[in-house]
């Protein structure tokens, strides 16, 4: 008998849905398949080449731990980049992370105690509920519908969801997994209830600037929310380098931020050559986030015209990010997943998506949806959507 | 009145007072004053040329995520580093963590519940409190005695500290913040209260090599504790590269393992630079390692010359590591460290070093004990204690 177990907390806890086919996906190489990856939110599009060059000019003789709410230039670098929308931040405002996962599971153990709730919307990034459990946050979702395009439509569908233990509301924008740009309309809604209720406002902005239509909607552009709000933003998609690992959380509460400092304390700092690095770059992004966001605009666009013609898929066309959920005619995508990995080849290739399922807190939501990430160039796409389609009807075929 | 508050969990959290007399050393700064720091780990030696040169030929065009338990060649790395120490390790026994900070995350996560008690030894690293407080685990402490020089005499000790809801014991070898080297004795007692009560062992080995008498002892080394035991190691201190946040996890507990590798998916990944800069300087370590510990000893020794002939303060010679633990003849060492910063100063220079009350989890133990760390070269450090001498002299004047 062994009671060196685990604790329930972690026991628990999900894969990740867009991690946990790696060991399928090395056996289908091995048998010599392409595995067209999109599954995961990492880009085939070059990091840029100011923070490329701030890596290989490093010159520093010593690695030293950076101060814990993160280097001074680096901050600076992140105000001048927030001045440029219009968002005027101090420096004692910002906390240096190491990426947005760190940022939520600061703001999460800061704003919550075991057992308090907080509001998402689902379908929701797969983090949230890991993190979530980890904290012993329950988190309490308002379902948005693929056929509504996901709108939320009124206040009163978060009004219903607040209890007593209820801190605040998660917002993610431009949306992970949907690619929905949430509308400035549906942004008031939450202000508006934060304000009324004191609930705190979690606003992930980490996909910012990659909107297809408009302007970037930040939630730091919102009046009379400032003890409410707390942005989460992030190095990753925007400059294509999620291996860099930093983000930042950003908020005006005085007494959150000091929260966040004490906790950022005990983990000491964010890795130092990724936020000398990340400076030039922060400091002029705009040229490069435009022509990032019209590569993925022509990436949506590919995935979408193939997606149209398929029969029995359900779909939308998303404003932002690089992602979309879809509807598949299939009982169990994860089921179809597998297949394509283990069974299925068009011309020695095939395609990697993520199922659904954990991408819901509600149980037994999304079995029949998976989420398509746009992470390769439009020669590779365009193959990848032919395979994906061979392999849906393929499947139909087998398992219908 | 503000609803907006703070967790309980968090607002308990003390600043870390190795980290929290940053403001006041910006104003002594200010001033003019030459600052010498003996208050944090994050030693003037440079960093290892392997890594540096690791950093700087980064030729990647994009810097993707590492897997979440790791990239293949930094783990193979690891696994090289541990053979010449003896131990024979596999690649799913190592899991990459963003420094031991989130090691010790980690690893409460997955060991306890809310609630759950883990036995440490007490001076204990800070951090560790700060981490249990988040994980909502209740540190039991053992406390050592500096007089004693810190030693474990007994199985007893342990044993009437264990619960039923006790689920490990830590112990950090060599220690900080005593910079006692662990004996095979202790250890040995340590590992047999472990498997006879099947408990976890924590051990932190980050400063492994830096010991000034006798071969590096690892935990791994022992017998029949393969499903105890927990190592936490670190690239930060061994090759100076604190601000790289890397270290790893390793556990023969294949249930544990697995439950890391859920939490670390849930991060994502740790950082792919570092990881690729330090492949090498883990396959040949040795040259470096041993180096940097004949420094440390020269340094400890200079230290204790001096310390040896202060009136009043009690002392003992560290093994290992770069810190110790000193008992001033002062009430309160805060208020020392604040009149060093605020009030003092030799020839323009003054001294910082750590208040120790925070690294016991009893109440009201320390308050009269510092830790120095040896993170200057011998020239700086005797400076540094010459002005430490004077300022002593200088508070016990006027504060007699």
């Amino acid at each position: 008998m062994n009671k060196l177990k685990i604790s329930i907390r972690v026991n628990k806890l999900n894969q990740s849905p867009i991690r946990k086919f790696f060991a399928l996906v090395e056996r289908a190489e091995k048998r010599g398949i392409k595995v067209f990856k999109l599954n995961i939110g990492d880009s085939d599009i070059e990091t840029p080449k100011e923070i490329l060059k701030g890596i290989s000019s490093f010159k520093n003789k010593n690695i030293h731990y950076a101060p814990s709410s993160g280097i001074k230039e680096h901050i600076e670098a992140w105000i001048k980049y927030y001045r440029g929308f219009g968002i005027y931040l101090g420096a004692e405002e910002i906390i240096s992370t190491v990426g947005v996962s760190e940022g939520i599971l600061m703001t999460f153990l800061a704003i919550s105690n075991p057992g308090d709730e907080v509001i998402v919307f689902e379908p929701l990034y797969a983090n949230y509920p890991a993190i979530a459990a980890m904290c012993g946050v329950k988190l309490v979702p308002i379902r948005l519908k693929l056929e509504n395009g996901f709108v939320l439509s009124s206040e009163k569908e978060i009004i219903r969801k607040i209890t007593k233990k209820t801190r605040g509301i998660v917002v993610i924008n431009p949306d992970n997994p949907t690619g929905k740009a949430w509308g400035k309309k549906e942004l008031e809604i939450i202000a508006k209830v934060a304000r009324k209720n004191n609930l705190y406002i979690i606003a992930d902005e980490t996909y910012r600037e990659i909107i297809f239509r408009g302007k970037p909607l930040s939630m730091l552009l919102f009046k009379n929310i400032d003890d409410n709000l707390i942005v989460l933003d992030s190095i990753s998609k925007r400059f294509l380098a999620p291996g860099i690992r930093l983000g930042v959380v950003v908020s005006k509460n005085k007494e959150f931020t000091a929260g966040i400092l004490k906790i950022a304390m005990s983990r000491l700092s964010a890795p130092t050559i990724g936020q000398l690095a990340t400076i030039q770059i922060l400091k002029k992004s705009r040229p490069f986030t435009k022509k990032l966001t019209a590569e993925f605009k022509k990436r949506r666009d590919i995935v979408n015209n193939v997606l149209r013609k398929m029969k029995g898929v359900v779909t939308y066309l998303p404003n932002g990010a690089f992602y979309q959920v879809i509807k598949l005619p299939v009982k169990d995508s994860e089921s179809f997943i597998k297949f394509m990995l283990e069974d299925f080849s068009y011309q020695r290739k095939t395609v990697l998506v993520s199922p659904m399922e954990d991408f819901y807190v509600s149980h037994g939501h999304g079995r029949d949806e998976i989420r398509i990430a746009y992470v390769l160039n439009v020669k590779e796409l365009n193959m990848a959507m032919e395979v994906f389609k061979r392999g849906l009807q393929a499947y139909l075929c087998l398992k219908p």
